[in-house]
């Protein structure tokens, strides 16, 4: 079936998005026009989604076009900022209809739960490749940044670590599982939840931020690192999932939670002085994030069981080594 | 060579392109903060190159890296904005410090030239593959569409067409020429000029813009279509450069004019009014443009020689047909 670029935009992604009244002029001119709010400052990600190393060649299409968007959701998450609009740079082998359908369906669905405008984008013929820019804004001068925390600082992290990896393995059938934990960690890899309204709400909180997508002792090591600090996790308190802990067994949950990527949960720093007025504003039960560990001014990133230090031989996902 | 996704950030991109006030954090965290002047809107453009499709598989990396750049900047160029900020999605096989070396000067020279600042982005392994995007901004209200021309209205364009496709079939030794004529129009397509400066001034001027990147007669076809008139052009004034027309011939380069892509020129519309202005303020021999035709009202791009309408079987570059 041939359709053309014109109509193949026309068909799946004109109306794709959340209609927004800041945005002047949307999908089909040369470029895309809007208005940031006075006093804001434009925040920007732009992440991408190859096919046979972010996601399996045979993943539902619905899955890539939720995920295209919600690993830039987590970006914007973890500076606290508003996502805002959308653009959608497709690159794909043919213009299948069914797949162009339930692209634009997880993309679309994901798009407007969370207000976000697709306001443009450019598509064209070769290997499947999606990438998203995703644009929005935040209160000049509030943002939050991986630099900022200082030694002494309680981390946290939302969520639980170590689901996507393991429901990328099953995926992949490295793994099995019972047919309820097997749906629910799949899940958790094919439609992650960008934890948006919490890292907006982590402004009034947190003094730094990141979003766990490629390991949690490799991201947390990297807000450390941009802190001019250390960070120690506890190797009790990584928060799991009860079918990660019934697949896996404890240990090796854990130390999935530790190094396993495509997670999208927010690990964050809070100031000592800030943590009673955390917990009373937003409940930790209700907000669903749990205390992991400190930051210390030793630099690097460690695990401490019982006292004692762990040592890990992989802390994060790595494109090029 | 195993190089980090880390370190090839930081030795290649970091400080590649311009330097600029208004970035209040680029390269480095989850993503990048910009502030956008008051008074203004923010215009955003994506734009993909994929190897194979966009350029042949040996194409110099300097090239690669200054066309991922200028189809974006020639975009921005058709709404009359400003170009500001930058972000590279970069897809590659292999960190390879040869290649990466080149493509960081090709899109480094052009950005700092733009003062453009390269402020995020995303390095990935897979096909080859680049999607830059682009953002800038221009006075609210005053940004130029494809939209907005009237019949009547004169029709410019920028350059000389038809270039970019010889010097792409040059490219791909599936045409010989002498050397001089090779060199130039190689060089058009490995490493167009995108026409910022003109388009910034033709707010004050035109009706309609349009950047001529997949063939003169479907863009002028598409900014006739966006202001709900036609497009006649006329096949004696189609601007032609000397190469070309000695490579060729004059009937096929006027036909490779109209139908070749990639040659990133702006597609204009003048009021009739304003068109004694323009030619006193932006002096044609100065800004290199030539009237080729006028809107009119029944739609449809035509191309007209000596009264007579001609027939064209091709008139765009299409990714799924």
């Amino acid at each position: 079936m041939a359709l053309s670029e014109f109509a193949l935009i026309e068909r799946y992604f004109r109306g794709c998005g959340a209609e927004r009244a800041d945005v002047t002029l949307g999908i089909g001119d040369d470029a895309a026009l809007m208005r940031v709010p006075p006093g804001c400052e434009l925040v920007a990600a732009i992440d991408t989604l190859v096919e046979g190393v972010h996601f399996p060649p045979d993943s539902p299409p619905e899955s890539i076009g939720h995920r295209a968007l919600a690993v830039n959701l987590s970006d914007l998450a973890a500076m606290g900022a508003r996502p805002a609009w959308a653009l959608l740079a497709l690159t794909l082998p043919q213009a299948e209809e069914a797949w162009l359908g339930g692209f634009a369906t997880g993309l679309g669905e994901l798009a407007r739960t969370h207000e976000v405008a697709l306001v443009g984008g450019d598509t064209t013929r070769g290997p499947l490749c999606i990438s998203v820019q995703l644009l929005g804004f935040a209160p000049a001068g509030e943002v939050l940044t991986r630099g900022g925390a200082r030694a002494g600082d309680v981390l946290f992290l939302s969520g639980t670590c170590g689901d996507a990896a393991a429901g990328l393995m099953l995926e992949q059938r490295r793994l099995t599982a019972p047919a309820e934990a097997r749906g629910w960690l799949r899940e958790r890899f094919l439609f992650p939840t960008p934890r948006v309204a919490l890292g907006e709400q982590l402004r009034r909180f947190a003094s730094a931020c990141i979003d766990v997508s490629d390991g949690l002792l490799g991201d947390a090591g990297k807000l450390a690192s941009a802190s001019h600090v250390g960070a120690e996790l506890a190797w009790n308190e990584l928060p799991l999932s009860e079918p990660l802990v019934t697949l896996l067994g404890e240990r090796h949950a854990r130390e999935l939670a530790l190094t396993g990527g495509d997670d999208y949960e927010l690990c964050f720093a809070v100031p000592p002085h800030n943590v009673a007025r955390l917990f009373a504003q937003l409940p930790p039960q209700q907000w669903r994030y749990t205390r992991i560990g400190a930051l210390r001014a030793a630099p690097g990133a460690v695990v401490v069981r019982d006292g004692t230090v762990m040592e890990f031989s992989h802390s994060g996902y790595e494109h090029f080594l």
